[in-house]
């Protein structure tokens, strides 16, 4: 019997405006190549990605199979891995960071190991753990909670709730937004959180214009307003 | 008036195994090369890895201050920012992987950051997000939880709730434990938790002998007990 193939999770730069080997070790390069069957959050910038990181690879001979909100269906993942079963191994790359944390890339993982198929993570760049660094934030304690809740009150619940913990538990609480609400998103917390309540924000974090800013609310109240309106942002609270 | 140095947070590999540029970007380099301040975990160590991975630094040349648990005194923490605000950069170095999250790294970055000092983050391998990767748990909302309490008391009781917030949040719950004590607690685990609670076990992560491995109580139940006494390991509920 064939050895089943390896799954290997494959970082790319979170901002465009990087070149991938400023921000990927030269480790990845070697497993890049040696692939030539990527699944993929957007084929579109998988292969931009594979062209600009790895020139000699003939991104036409390669084969990609999109796996993202559209196409997450439980069969539709499952067949994902036939190539596999069958000995090939397989690359997942997500539209920015590292794969399989908060984007499809983790139902595939998941298939993967109810299959025994072995599943390889390869170091890049996340934006969680880089805020978690530049936080100055307890490290010994903190959650990742992904996108704030849209609606108003369940919103208000949420930064509450964070808050709260980030103060009884001393759990930092990290959260993210879609960029173009993060203006709004600001002005909510200023308005909502406790003046000695600190606060980070870190935008466009790798690109030239990384900014990482950490205060107390009461400083932000008083501070220039970061311009974070369609920038990528992460948001803390300690 | 100069402008303050900026606070470089630098990453190391995870094992001792592996060559840094395998796991560190090239663009880490340049920084490195550029800087002759470290504050790191132990002086040791971050020579070495130093030495080894800028072997054209002049290691004798350069400055270590230690921040550690002996050392993390507040005036002291304070004392070594005094450089950065004549305009020195420095570099801050832990024990393995990135700097500043659960180690006493995070202290000097707080006061970075009360002080106006800029505090750049660098990519490299971190074992709470090579673990959240290749777990295929909820990536959407995951809380690293730091070492597990020591006593047997207080330790089910962070077992039971881990595995409660794990169920009934879908919060993914990552947790570590000393590594001579990895092999007692994958026992208490398997006992503690209910048979259908998803456990991972990632060991050795980055290293030749990385051993990744996801499965649910009553399957790990069934399985060969891993080899984890002495070896770096990340646990997971989900």
């Amino acid at each position: 019997m064939l050895k089943p193939g390896t799954l290997y999770l494959i970082p790319c730069p979170i901002s465009d405006a990087t070149a991938p080997w400023e921000v990927l070790p030269a480790g990845n390069r070697a497993v890049m190549a040696s692939l030539d069957y990527f699944i993929v959050e957007q084929t579109r910038t998988a292969r931009r990605f594979l062209a600009r990181a790895v020139p000699e690879l003939r991104i036409d001979a390669l084969e990609f199979r999109e796996l993202n909100e559209h196409t997450a269906a439980g069969a539709a993942v499952e067949a994902l891995l036939d190539p596999l079963l069958a000995g090939r191994s397989a690359g997942v790359i997500s539209e920015a960071g590292v794969p399989g944390v908060a984007d499809p890339g983790a139902l595939v993982v998941e298939a993967a190991h109810r299959r025994g198929i072995r599943v390889v993570p390869l170091v890049g760049p996340s934006s969680i753990i880089l805020a978690m660094m530049a936080s100055g934030l307890n490290g010994q304690s903190f959650a990742f909670n992904g996108y704030l809740p849209v609606k108003g009150p369940e919103r208000q619940r949420a930064i509450r709730h964070y808050e709260r913990w980030a103060r009884t538990e001393r759990q930092t609480q990290l959260f993210i937004e879609a960029p173009y609400r993060n203006a709004k998103l600001f002005g909510e917390l200023l308005q909502s959180l406790q003046p000695d309540t600190r606060l980070l924000v870190a935008a466009d974090l790798t690109a030239p214009d990384e900014r990482i800013a950490m205060r107390t609310v009461a400083e932000w109240r008083c501070a220039e307003v970061p311009d974070l309106q369609r920038h990528p942002a992460i948001f803390g609270i300690g």
